[in-house]
């Protein structure tokens, strides 16, 4: 008998099908039995009058518990007073698949550790499961659009010789009788590409930060989305280039699952307008200081209320959930960041805030090797740790600039959430390793 | 003035362009100068005429060197003579955007050290680069596949709280305070996804593997492949899955890629019929003995040279590429295989070997809570370490396989390479670890 998934059932009327799934709720009743199962796909009631003494299906309910993997085989009918949908699977076999203990370990409601301990029951709900359908769609959207550009995928070594960008917030092991480190960001390898002539590339993959923070946007492993394209003119090309590919991404997820996030989250999907607003940081600090948000000049960065402060002056100015900040100064970049040539204490590099968070950091890369490798002296970078780094740029390599990109900054803010534990397959944070 | 690639050129005749590249050779002639460029779609003439005292031309190419990256603009022209297509530029402008040192540090045909130490000068010859055009191909042939059937796509961590399927090989790390695992696979984490109720999942991801090997199929991290799918009546079901996948990749590859790698790697890309020819390790064992190749059966595995000879069986007596070995005796698989009931010395599980390399495991996974600690317990697994991979068993996993799959290895026997060196971006041994 064929499987049927719970939402494809009317097409069934009649019909003996197979339902595979968990039993959702159960309710014993003296001459009825009713078993609501549940798939991805949504849930049917199936019911059992109960037949006399030799009756394996009612035994079978008697001792079943809830969320239990089950199978039921049976016929598909109409029935008015049934609430869900008006249809019922009139029961002829019932199996146990996977047991479940009878008491489960968490409620309707879990606080944060229960929630994370018991991750896969929580990821049972239906909205949690759309999260993960949300990232699976942006994901191939994302891919869609690089493919049909070219794009070569890598997949670069997480684990390193040396530090890469910074010394900080390293994780570090033994390697076979050296210390390795793993990697914060593909930064390095990306920018090899662009050496080695690959010309555009993208990678999706873990990086790991050391950061004690327990905030809500950091955890120590996240999954980050790079891209990297050669014979640039300046990191307007990569801005140009990320908000077309985002503009197709949101496309994509509001066309296939824009109702199903506004009736899960309440979030609307928007596509947005080409171009995205761009302010220089020295006008986002106009702007932030004529709205009484102040922050000081010489850090050069924007704090989060910052941030959200800079998101509701674009919505009111432009009505746009998008911004690209532009020319941060050097001071607040990384040394491989290209200065602006007609003011060395700026970069031409970027931020793009989405709502109130930052999504993503860009540039366009100093691909001259003495002109980087002053930078990195003047940064007070020690040499020998990225000596091999900067030897991608000795023979001839383009001018090139990418970005890096949060993908679950992203979802928390498409889908509203507040937390990445949320939308993270499985957090990981200083004090969160399991399951 | 527009940008075209290197092998568009002909498209162009009589109209200015700008070819981007590297200096791939360069003859610096009384007078006449020639520049050949190259882009990653082929290599082009430049030609510059000496115009006497004034020519910023002339005095660029006067110094230039091999490989720089540079821009050519200039007018295309039909030239006989020429031996590249008939077809050269003559130069208006040339810039050098990344000038390259006078001597590049290795020749044609490095060895293994200089090979790995100068990575990016490698990549740049056009069948490196191949190989990482048909990895993208792969991939992307694999996603398409799973897209269509509904796969969720998932990021399992990689840092683990304890061991995940064996205590040894494992790279550990301090993770504020304590002992954090590198993950060996994502196996625990896509059952997980099982018991979630995500039903199929995928991940392309990093493994990590402190596996003191130097041979040429082992690396301490490369990128697995991996499918996990609920529901499954038996290990077949996962075969057929993989089987129809492989195909369906095989196919696209063949279709993108397959005269580019028969030029190159001299290897036909031959889409396998199905089904895949399937022997029980038993059956294998048998055929082997036949062959005067012995294997002491204890052991229950193939050994390389078991591998090799069986798949030239299969050649000989099946004209096909591929054959799953089944039935592996339990004392060769990990704890998590489901037995043979009717023989519980075997498990529901097979290897896929493909032209004498094996390149995935998988199996049906046992998923009944007692029976899988008490094989955890006879396997003498340490219960403590994994008793939060058996929670996920415990309140109604269904029945479900999948498989790991080595990209790495895959392409090493597409393209007919030796060493999974040289299909991987960026080689990771006991002994290599940077660039």
């Amino acid at each position: 008998v064929e499987r049927v998934y719970a939402g494809d059932l009317a097409q069934h009327i009649d019909k003996r099908v197979l339902v595979q799934g968990w039993a959702h709720a159960i309710r014993n009743q003296k001459t009825v039995q009713f078993v609501i199962v549940r798939d991805h796909t949504g849930l049917v009631q199936a019911t059992h009058r109960r037949e006399g003494d030799d009756d394996a299906v009612a035994a079978t309910i008697d001792t079943l518990t809830r969320e239990a993997a089950i199978e039921v085989a049976g016929t598909v009918v109409r029935n008015e007073i049934v609430e869900l949908r008006g249809i019922e699977i009139v029961i002829d076999e019932l199996r146990v698949a996977g047991p479940a203990a009878a008491e489960l370990p968490i409620g309707e409601d879990p606080g944060i550790p229960a929630r994370e301990d018991w991750r896969y029951l929580v990821l049972r709900k239906p909205e949690q499961r759309l999260i993960f359908e949300v990232q699976t769609a942006v994901e191939r959207a994302m891919r869609g659009f690089w493919h049909e550009r070219d794009f070569i995928e890598i997949h670069s070594p997480k684990l390193m010789g040396s530090a890469s960008e910074s010394g900080s917030e390293l994780f570090q092991l033994e390697h076979f009788g050296r210390t390795a480190y793993l990697a914060q960001s593909p930064q390095f390898y990306k920018q090899m590409a662009m050496a080695a002539g690959f010309e555009r590339v993208f990678e999706i993959g873990p990086v790991f930060r050391a950061n004690p923070s327990f905030t809500a946007r950091h955890d120590t492993e996240f999954t980050s989305v790079d891209v990297e394209i050669s014979w640039i003119a300046s990191p307007e090309d990569v801005m140009t280039f990320e908000e077309q590919w985002l503009r197709h991404v949101l496309s994509a997820v509001r066309a296939s699952h824009g109702d199903a996030i506004r009736d899960a989250f309440g979030v609307e999907v928007v596509v947005p307008e080409l171009p995205f607003p761009r302010l220089t940081m020295r006008e986002a600090y106009d702007v932030l200081a004529e709205r009484g948000h102040r922050i000081e000049r010489e850090k050069g960065d924007l704090d989060p209320e910052g941030e959200r402060e800079l998101s509701r002056y674009v919505a009111e100015r432009f009505g746009h959930e998008f911004v690209f900040v532009t020319d941060y100064p050097a001071s607040a970049r990384p040394f491989y960041h290209m200065r602006d040539e007609a003011d060395r204490t700026l970069t031409r590099s970027f931020d793009l805030i989405w709502k109130g968070i930052e999504i993503t950091t860009g540039a366009q890369r100093e691909h001259r090797y003495d002109t980087l490798r002053q930078q990195a002296e003047e940064a007070g970078v020690a040499l020998d740790g990225i000596e091999y780094y900067l030897d991608f740029f000795k023979y001839g390599c383009p001018p090139h600039g990418g970005f890096g990109f949060g993908l679950t900054r992203m979802l928390m803010v498409l889908l509203g959430q507040r937390n990445v534990r949320d939308v993270t397959y499985l957090y990981r944070g200083p004090n969160r390793l399991s399951p």
